[in-house]
């Protein structure tokens, strides 16, 4: 590999440039971004040795596309077209079922491997890239069939090399799943950051009564609008599914309190205090 | 102060005792709990010097109380029936109205201050006691002047050693402010765990896709069930009150997505950004 693009310098495509980098001599990374602010940012921190845009694609070995997921499905088909033959197309997407479909037809699809690296900070842009980002985590490949052999083998040495572990899965299981896992933990955020900052709205000294419980579970409420929109709205039915048991279950939860029924309340706790086990093996996978 | 009593050798106890036995040479530390593995655990770990019971109080310089609320608004007048004039009795409940009407008319009321150390981890027990726990967290005292002033100095002290900020507040304000910033956390958590969990019983390898946004959210769910029942127990009307709010703005959310109003979540996500510089400021505070 020796041209490297990256198309989306956020905190994916650019953490993953970092670790690139140093990967293999020679390698020359270009960037595309349409925030021209991000191209500077990233020509600045090393991420990118160089500006491009979509017309230089056909000099590209290895095409990052980590963009919102809504741009994904709009531009992927028009990324193919323009990269050559031996060109390794990989997505980062947190969706996977309409970016599969969208290229699903189209004449380089096996060009393309869709990905879904689970890493990331509740930051985002160039400057909150970081190396050994992908160290350690999960990474979903979807529909590996589709991708040329000597291209899967490429994909899959790159991921090696960032120290990821690999997972197979349909998209639209990977889209079912991810809802429960993900989706959902950002909204349970957003939506507790909104509940204390209307309640709280004027009382702003109340939030020195917040400690490190609380900043833990709307930590992911910091997260990028331009990001996540475009994912529940792709993920639409998964996500409201989701919701639904949610609610459900605060609303069961709020009637045993009504109910004084505490005893009820003590199970609750305590039969989900199995995620202890559960987070024990996230965090023995990750470290 | 030379006899310090802990009464409940659980994480805020026991940390509490690892900072103080450095504080003044000649402390010893005795410990009660009705659980005789944490007296062994807190005598192996150096957290306490003696072991010792309720009918030992009355050689008491300094009681910390760092039991369940349930047990505090049951136990503290008796405590306070033990103690000598001039000792002082410090509790740490999360919940403060119930505890300070349970000793509202107690002879002794002015032995004791009403506290709560806004510190923790999700841990429980001796063995998650840790040193510096307190350090540059916020320490909520209700009721200052019903404690006599020779003891107020003296408590201020500790926490100052201690390394805490004090908030005075009083004990319906607390109850009422804490249910956003600590409670509704709590309950957001372990009903996020009890979601995932039950969607997700027979695909244990889906926990694989989890990544730290999950681990995250759901941290607060390893929380000990028998210290947060009595305190939504004791907070309950606080309590539904913000799981009102919060279910509310779930369904909101939810109905947006429905109607694909994709716009007005962008924009909810966007304004619930602001968290970023209110977390930024509890962070600055403390670290």
């Amino acid at each position: 590999m020796n041209n490297v693009f990256v198309i989306g310098l956020g905190l994916i495509g650019g953490s993953m440039m970092l670790d690139l980098k140093y990967m293999e001599e020679g390698t020359t990374v270009y960037g595309i971004d349409h925030n021209e602010d991000h191209l500077d940012h990233a020509l600045e921190l090393g991420i990118i040795d160089k500006k491009a845009d979509l017309n230089d694609l056909g000099t590209a070995d290895l095409v990052i596309v980590s963009i919102p997921v809504n741009a994904l499905v709009n531009q992927l088909g028009d990324i193919l077209d323009r990269v050559k033959d031996d060109c390794l197309v990989i997505d980062t997407g947190s969706t996977k079922k309409l970016i599969c479909e969208a290229v699903a037809n189209h004449p380089k699809r096996r060009n393309f491997m869709a990905a879904h690296p689970i890493a990331g900070t509740e930051f985002s842009g160039p400057q909150a890239a970081i190396r050994d980002l992908f160290k350690g985590k999960t990474n979903i490949i979807c529909e590996v069939e589709k991708t040329a052999f000597r291209l899967q083998e490429r994909a899959l040495a790159i991921f090696s090399e960032l120290g990821m572990r690999i997972r197979y899965m349909d998209p639209v299981s990977h889209d079912k799943h991810i809802a429960y896992v993900s989706h959902l933990s950002h909204i349970s955020s957003f939506m507790l950051g909104k509940t204390v900052i209307e309640k709280e709205r004027n009382e702003r000294d109340i939030f020195d009564m917040a400690g490190s419980g609380f900043e833990s579970t709307v930590r992911l409420a910091k997260s990028s609008p331009d990001m996540w929109t475009p994912i529940f709205e792709q993920n639409k039915v998964n996500v409201i599914e989701t919701l639904d048991e949610y609610i459900a279950n605060l609303e069961e939860f709020k009637k045993l309190m009504e109910e004084d029924n505490f005893n009820a309340i003590y199970e609750r706790m305590e039969n989900t205090n199995r995620i202890k086990e559960i987070l024990n093996g996230i965090i023995i996978k990750t470290t």
